[in-house]
């Protein structure tokens, strides 16, 4: 049986579909001109889909279902993106409305959710079953994979790892709260923080990096810089490792997964990044070691993992 | 079919017998004695439910199992204690050890594990089958019961709710972290700020609850001094409510349950701590009203919680 997948972004809506072997052997996209009606929206993902089926020459008999990811807060039970601040949608019944172009199974999760079932089922965690996943980004999104399925939540509004305080009082957070993993984790945090230590240290070698126009600053910059010995971009760089390292901690003694894993831009740092939050890890955990304390890898599947895990919502045909 | 619990502590062991309806049939104590070998006290608790089956004329074939919960990091899947600070056990095979005493199925698991199993399945939360359950004593401990089933994590050492950090390089936490849970809403932390900000306020009334002497402080007092309009009590209580609403706050963006616990000394101010925590978190909560904000109730079952959950953590027979 084959599965499709849809991410619904905030850009493009991608689509695929895959394989009893978790390979996308069809895929397509299009803008999400996500300033249109919502069912126009929808009409689109079915079309995309449609337009996999006829490459593939398949009919639905052949497709088990379709799995969307989509950003926002989604009551996967209820099948309805409650509010999604990226797509401007609210309350807007998915699987019901999507369920108007097919008669296959239709189900829907958080995009981060997506990403992380994506990599355990045929990623960077496919050697296990329980993983968490943070996507750092703009934002930072989570997904938790326990026993081989999203973990949403004993209720809609679950999951949400990037909106987790760690100094309570701090940087602002896009939810309205302070202090959360987001606003100090996220790449947009990375950048906030470099541009200010950078505004602070005119000599420092970021400035130079960004060609002396502090807007440029990226979150590849402080990387670069500190390893040409930058004191200022070390320090930023640090702390970067500090804030995750922290955040990672308490998402480990409360999940223990058998892996952690990390994707965004901030990934193209590679094991730097990763052995160096493994260092700060492996004095913060719980019981110290006492218990298992996770090893944290990069994603491998890039865009492909939301496509995947999607797919995988629907867990016939697999 | 009958179940027997066992409520593992530092000063005593508690031993109880459930009939099918959760009722606590029979119930018995013995002092731990701690510092004697492990042997010994799992041989105690082993007479205790012999005791308790003469008392109730039942044999073996008549108890499903027997449940434990016990102090400290808990490996439930392999049956062992990996390390108690409490009673100073490590790596205690305490299922392979109890189990040379009786056939019958034993399983253990963290003792506010337990605590919230039994408020699911018989106390303050017998309505939901998800719930959090925050103990605020000495430490702060944490269960988690999804599906009427306590959540250990992937591997052992998660669940750990009290130890989440949410000052980064805050207060001193007992596991060697800074700024966790148990570092601001704990009983001893509390009193910890009362005593600071009553000896940085001599006019204020908590000095004189005291009598005087500050190490007399408790953690009633502030909330007493509180009510009677000091300023320095008033603040204290109301940082407390905002730690303890903010560290809820985390734990509903990750888990939504139906309902949050709290248990301990510090519930003996009932609706005033509940409802005060309930507005924070109305503010604070992923989604604010898209999302469902869950009650905060208190614990209602006192010591038998941990009886009635233990027993609960067999499944036959219920």
């Amino acid at each position: 049986m084959y599965r499709a997948g849809i991410d619904l972004g905030g850009t493009n809506i991608k689509a695929g579909i895959i394989d009893g072997s978790q390979k996308i052997v069809a895929q397509t996209s299009a803008p999400t001109g996500a300033e249109r009606p919502a069912e126009e929206v929808i009409a689109d993902m079915a079309g995309l889909v449609k337009q996999l089926m006829e490459t593939l020459k398949i009919d639905e008999s052949a497709l088990a279902g379709i799995g969307v990811g989509s950003p926002g807060l989604v009551d996967a039970e209820a099948g309805i993106v409650r509010y999604s601040n990226n797509i401007s949608w609210e309350n807007v019944a998915l699987v019901r409305e999507l369920g108007n172009y097919f008669s296959c199974e239709i189900r829907i999760s958080n995009d981060a959710n997506c990403a992380a079932l994506g990599e355990v089922k045929a990623g960077a965690a496919k050697d296990v079953s329980n993983a968490i996943l943070l996507t750092l980004g703009t934002g930072v999104g989570g997904g938790i994979i326990l026993n081989g399925k999203v973990f949403e939540g004993s209720n809609a509004g679950g999951a949400e790892l990037g909106h987790i305080s760690m100094i309570l009082g701090g940087e602002p957070c896009t939810c309205g709260r302070r202090g959360c993993v987001e606003a100090y984790a996220s790449a947009t945090a990375l950048i906030r923080d470099a541009k200010r230590a950078a505004a602070a240290d005119k000599k420092s070698l970021m400035n130079q990096m960004c060609g002396g126009k502090i807007e440029n600053m990226n979150g590849k910059i402080p990387f670069d810089a500190a390893l040409e010995g930058d004191q200022a971009a070390k320090e930023v760089v640090e702390n970067y490792y500090t804030y995750l390292a922290e955040a990672i901690a308490n998402y480990v003694n409360i999940f223990r997964p058998d892996v952690v894993l990390l994707s965004g831009g901030i990934c193209n740092q590679g094991s730097r990044l990763t052995k160096s939050v493994e260092e700060h890890l492996s004095f913060l955990c719980f019981g110290g070691d006492r218990a298992f304390v996770p090893p944290v890898r990069c994603a491998i599947l890039g865009n492909d993992a939301g496509i995947i895990g999607a797919a995988n919502l629907i867990r016939k045909g697999n």
